[in-house]
């Protein structure tokens, strides 16, 4: 059962950059990457997963997968809170869900996701967790 | 029966500009949709489908949905040919498929898809295909 | 005499994000604008002086010239602090100094400048400064 | 007497991508590094002195100056030439004028120079040019 497992969340205010519209006056669709980003590193920050921290453990993180559903436009002059939640998976993969509101309004306007794997120091797949990985889940109240 | 429809293809050689490279000497996963978009151009271009031409027409139609699939990293001095196949659906949807191949080795490096929706001049969602993308359907063999 | 009149300045805090960063692991040249721009709106808002507010007093103010000189490189991990500095100019002109620190260690690692024209909403070049603009200039003590 | 020098020049032309234009429509002056760049691989693969063939070298050879003279926009339609010419210099550098032009109508958009200096592998200035690049300079004629 899931019910003890705590969910892991972060969240993170992000100020549209200029360069980030198009010239529809909306942001580019191929600027949500950055925000997801954003989020994912504050996620890192938070609960000590950078990816530094996973390369002094001897392992890559690379995404295989991103996916964005975009809901309303994002204007220049919105500003955004991205919200980050780590999901639970048995896989060897690291699967984080993303959603996009504006901070004034509360409106949902994008969600996503991302699939990351792990590689170790010879670009070899990993088809387990690595220790590392299984005691940082531990410590977190996920596993 | 699909059977005597066409499938419209396309497809665009990339470059791969120095900054779209990351610490790692490897593309970076937010620059893949510049390549989509370059490959949507040429389609455009190609089958008389772009941006300006529906506008001109009375829609926009902005991307709704879009999906990564990443299989083997990209390097700075790889030449990339980027696949777009359109996707028949009776939906009042734009649905692209892309396949990303190293020039030179032939190797899959990406899929990915993209979804676009129609909205008309007060931005009003079009719940059927307006009537210039169906002639657009015809003239092309896809109806 | 200049000996009264005030020096406008604002500062920003930029994150470098993981994408601004080369195979090198070094803030590619090619994302400072990013900052310089940063510093810029930063300042806009401080001393209303907003893109927007411009636009609404009938005038564009469009970057003819732009200036970089790359001190020491700056890394991901790295946090800074963007100063801009407003130039008094006779001329028909906003031109802006910009010094890049290193937060945590105060060193000076890049500094350059902007200059910016005013159109009007006809896209004509205005060779004297507008009247919105002289008058901006006496209520923050500059003229 | 520079008299039988050559001249050293390359050209690229540059498509605009949809996301490299701002909410004014026009390309953003943040993008031009982009088209500089380009130029400079051109320049680098057509006289054999790209970053690669400097590191095997043992040198590296980063950007300390970045200059932009922003003419007239460019449109996301416009198709771009950009010229690049190397500049003869005594000191330690790697000197680059551009030049932007409309492949249609011939109009010059943009004009700016770079200034690269010489690090060895232990990221130490060099002083006086490097002896690879003096025997480049003999080769191609501008010593």
């Amino acid at each position: 059962m899931d019910i003890d497992r705590k969910i892991l969340k972060a969240e993170k205010i992000v100020e549209i950059r200029f360069n980030e519209v198009d010239s529809m006056g909306i942001v580019w669709h191929g600027s949500y990457p950055l925000y997801f980003e954003d989020a994912r590193e504050e996620f890192g920050k938070i609960y000590h997963l950078e990816y530094l921290y996973m390369f002094d453990k001897g392992f890559y993180s690379p995404l295989v997968e991103m996916h964005f559903n975009y809901k309303s436009p994002i204007k220049y002059t919105d500003k955004i809170r991205v919200v980050i939640t780590y999901r639970n998976t048995e896989a060897a993969k690291i699967v984080f869900d993303y959603e996009i509101f504006d901070v004034v309004t509360g409106e949902l306007r994008a969600t996503g996701y991302t699939t990351q794997v792990f590689l170790d120091k010879n670009f070899e797949l990993m088809w387990t967790k690595p220790d590392f990985y299984c005691e940082w889940e531990k410590l977190n109240g996920i596993r």
